[in-house]
């Protein structure tokens, strides 16, 4: 069994940001060598999130605007009397998950057609980081 | 170690629509000879979910009401100047999940006793996949 | 290959409730013996949730009101007809995802700084349980 893990590094100009992760993917699945398996990809920090979804601009504009209908930046939230001002970046990584575990079969991402992966910023212009850990045969 | 990958298919006959899948991937599991290990369950397509709930018809209404309430159909969405008039499924799609990953003990299903498997199509009639990945021992 | 099974049991006191629960999982994945693997905690009732959030209590408050205004308790739901009153409950575990699958690199959950594991319950004052399922060698 082959365990590989690297970390994917993001610091966005943008506070909001969906920025496209699949070839990074598809490059460390090459790089593990497995060929029957799964990679988990997963932000490790708790403002950002992980999904899969269409690789289309207007559909981005539509989903981060979505996000700030359901889950609002500025309104009087409890964690903001600790100093922050990011209460509703935590919410909507709740909203959008913070994680997808991808399955591999002959050797690459067995996606549906138009699967790609994203990494969601909902608090951003600071490093931060995903991990990607495949594993397999 | 084994792996054991198949498809499932669906086309449903209305638009948005819930398909219990509990059996299909029961029976997968079955076939894959795991005794120990896991099952991931995974909506190929951008618009359709996969989650686990409770097997209740009432429910369901209400899960697709709630659906539509949170990011409801119809709106003037930028991804619609594509030609395309799903975006919402696509919304609904981040917010259900597209994914479960399901522990299997002795060869079976290790769910909680409620729990039921579910396929959630939010741009149905036509041909769609769920990939079944199941791996262990 | 190391599979490693063990069940958290939760009857919280309150009937809406955020439990955290990391050091929990710690020390099960310190019982595995895995170096390098991952480890599943999913909810086993469909009524309750699993997340990875902040361990600040004012941002549970929000992260609790949030789930109320998203998914709020006391409507007349169809699931009622049938005796329950928890429809509710069963929207917000949708809405936060019901478990998270994490990685284990050198012996060690191998979370980000801020990185911590939650039970989430909406619908307590009775026994549930999470299974923990850590794998890997």
């Amino acid at each position: 069994m082959k365990f590989h893990t690297e970390y994917l590094w993001f610091n966005t100009k943008r506070k909001k940001e969906i920025v496209p992760i699949t070839s990074d993917v598809e490059g460390i699945v090459g790089k593990s060598g497995v060929r029957e398996g799964f990679a988990l990809v997963s932000a490790m920090h708790i403002t950002a999130s992980v999904f899969v979804n269409d690789e289309e601009v207007g559909l981005w504009d539509d989903i981060m605007q979505w996000a700030e209908n359901v889950a609002p930046e500025g309104k009087d939230y409890k964690h903001h009397h600790t100093g922050e001002s990011n209460a509703d970046a935590h919410l909507k990584r709740i909203l959008f998950g913070h994680q997808v575990f991808l399955p591999i079969t002959n050797g690459k991402l067995d996606l549906g057609p138009w699967e790609r992966i994203f990494y969601g910023e909902f608090d951003g212009q600071r490093k931060k980081r995903v991990i990607v850990k495949v594993f397999g045969e």
